[in-house]
């Protein structure tokens, strides 16, 4: 396949997101020729945001950080990126079942504070499924589960299933539907389409008790890709889509829409459904081939919907809310106290973004912002900006946040998940072991895949 | 997008395999200019087989033919392809927990005959589970199932919850969990990995009480594209992975890693997760984007071990036995009359073949046949051929013997299966609403792709 045996590169990394950048930057400190191959016309990946005031930026894909996601924390201290406390003080706005209501706490599987307006009953409901959701959580190895005969019981159903036999209430059914559509334990899903194994190893390796959005980023995670980039020089070409990769016992060798590239090693890093978009020659191994077609990507919208000020505040509302609304079941505050404007970060998911994906684009405007208004008053009506990045129509990233596993998978397909294929390593935050589907499972797998292959380079 | 006006072909066909062949035949029979555009090295996608003797032919991928395929029949009798009964005359083997007995008789969710050496008590457990499961199959609808309210409960749990629910014997559970992997309603898959929905749905539009296996083909199916592409003459190129499409108002543009042809309409023919590998511009919708992602391919081999002569029939029996031993849970007799030669085909599925794949190739083979001998005695063990073909290793197929939906999918994702985009149709046995998954479901969807395409191209 390989006509010669020169190699223009030590290794090439295919997809520009955090992991990508992350694993290319590591192999050229370590001296090694690199180059990053990206699809679309930027670099970044779900690391993207933009600008829209002064000091005020939105993130259009991740933007939080808590305090044990280690590698990421380091990553931001290391290019002095400073970070500002997530706005919550001020009560909580509760909407359900068109019933609106405030209280002083907080609930996202673990609970805070106050109960919030729901009786007694069902709130017992609620926290004790969770006690028991918790129990068999931490009973699931910290590393990829699926090895275990008991692992087996647990991914043959779904996530649905569990919530059925373990919930007696409406609001109990609901919180822990809530739970894996909105904050999704990695990829958010629909309860129906998960793994009941996926979602406690979920919040196993990557629990919302250890706080991941305690932070936010001043100047937004978005600025982060090109921070990396400036080091990589001219290293990174866009506007390149992989369509193949070849390898033998002399090299890879990377085709484009454009052109081919020559290498040692390369580094995919991308969700993995998307890599299974990629022609191998030789094919890849048959698990690794069916594995990438049952990995799929959450479907999820996020909306960014900024205000002159953050009015909210006025009211002594913390600018958060959780609800069975129609289209908003969860949004955060996102104002830098620097701006002194009020953005509100939200989403929708799952089985709302079908409804809402077939709108036109005035009455999905219309739509979120009737529903934050019922959360927060009328002057939600009326904001300065309202952006959505629609992650499901995106062709090089496929939806959001994350990916998530259907039942079946992770114990019979799950060893392919991080294997090396060859000359071929794989990245990118599905794959990690800790934090997954966040940023910092993003900066683990790129540092991971560029440590195999600088031992692997400097071991020839 | 496109340079001139001028389009070279009025439709494009990305995918030879039945489907794909049926529709250029019926697009060129009307008068158009067609192109077919085939990735693998050879046509016929899953309709593949070779001759291994004189009169003695071996299917790949499918093989039989019952009454009610209708559209299939009609294919077969136009080329005038001879058919012949599938033996069965004799008894059937049954290997349940290391026990082999012999029955007058066959089951394969319908029960026929006598009772296998089971217990009554087990026995009783699944035929009354397997009513239970015909009466909640017929209260769907035969078109594609997920509009009903109902139907989301259903599409929320896997086959294995209802098993669990609905079986009390270990013989029960096995019964429907080899059912589900072994003949698959549309794809074979694990009870824990498939949509209950699916899979009752499966049971409707394509059921084993039609005896879809009831007859083989003299010279094999294998022929077929064959004989069909002779009517094309050499409008069709192998080895050709189509990369991208794009599609504006006056045409479409087909790009392959060597030429790039234009066309009215093209139609992509072959299992969603493969159309989804293509690059679309503009992009596809993003609920068709996601459907790609969640639509995969059974894990199934095929293999074929052929005889001397069918030697089990000299001891009574049929050539047919199915059983929860290591490897093998189903064979079948698929000796050509013509021949005198015996040959068994069978397949390693699902958990089966996660543990097989990993073997040797001497293993593998040593596997299948000492496994085939606890059914039909030593004489097993000594065949004249042993062909394989792993499906799942294929990267222009993906799995066999056709794909299925795991849990959420009908409901969230169902309408983007056959619904067009823009210039685009869509073909191939998965998206059929009757047989899906078998050839009569290839020739169905390729026949309505051609027509809709027909139709089109009159009307401008």
């Amino acid at each position: 396949m390989l006509e010669t045996e020169i190699t223009n590169y030590d290794c090439i990394v295919v997809g520009s997101g955090l992991s990508g950048l992350i694993a290319a930057r590591n192999l050229q400190r370590a001296g090694h020729q690199i180059l990053v191959l990206e699809a679309q016309d930027r670099i970044g990946g779900r690391m993207y945001g933009q600008q829209i005031a002064p000091n005020q930026y939105i993130d259009f894909g991740g933007q939080w950080v808590g305090p044990t996601q280690d590698r990421f924390l380091a990553l931001l201290d290391e290019y002095k990126i400073p970070r500002f406390p997530s706005p919550l003080e001020g009560k909580t706005v509760f909407l359900y079942n068109g019933h609106r209501s405030e209280f002083n706490g907080f609930f996202q599987g673990f609970a805070e504070g106050e109960r919030p307006e729901i009786s007694q009953e069902e709130w017992d409901d609620a926290i004790q499924a969770w006690h028991r959701f918790e129990e068999l959580s931490q009973s699931l190895p910290l590393e990829h589960p699926g090895r275990e005969p008991e692992h087996k019981r647990l991914d043959a159903q779904t996530f649905a299933q569990w919530i059925g036999e373990n919930t007696k209430t409406d609001f109990g059914h609901w919180y822990f539907s809530y739970m894996v559509r909105a904050v999704g334990f990695l990829g958010p899903a629909e309860p129906g389409e998960v793994s009941l194994l996926h979602v406690l190893w979920g919040n196993r390796c990557a629990s919302q008790s250890e706080h991941p959005e305690a932070e936010l980023i001043h100047g937004g995670a978005g600025q982060i890709p090109g921070v990396i980039a400036a080091e990589l020089g001219n290293q990174i070409q866009i506007n390149e889509p992989v369509v193949k990769i070849s390898q033998d016992q002399v090299g890879v060798e990377v085709t484009t829409g454009q052109n081919s590239y020559k290498a040692q090693f390369v580094i995919v890093a991308m969700p993995p459904y998307l890599s299974g978009r990629i022609n191998y020659d030789p094919p890849l191994p048959a698990t690794r081939q069916q594995l990438t077609q049952r990995f799929p990507m959450g479907t999820l919208a996020k909306i960014l919907i900024s205000y002159e000020s953050p009015f909210w505040r006025e009211k002594g509302l913390a600018g958060v809310g959780m609800g069975n609304s129609q289209w908003i079941e969860l949004f955060a505050d996102s104002s830098d106290p620097r701006s002194g404007k009020g953005v509100i970060a939200t989403f929708v998911m799952g089985d709302h973004y079908h409804h809402w994906q077939v709108l036109t684009e005035p009455e999905r405007r219309s739509a979120i912002l009737s529903d934050l208004a019922a959360y927060l008053g009328d002057q939600a009506l009326l904001p300065t900006t309202f952006d959505v990045l629609d992650w499901p129509a995106n062709p090089w990233v496929g939806g959001g946040y994350a990916a998530f596993l259907p039942p079946g998978v992770w114990t019979n397909f799950g060893d392919a998940i991080a294997t090396p294929v060859g000359r071929i390593h794989w990245a990118g935050t599905e794959i990690a072991e800790r934090w997954p589907g966040f940023f910092d499972g993003a900066v683990r797998t790129g540092e991971a895949a560029a440590a195999a292959v600088i031992g692997r380079l400097s071991g020839e």
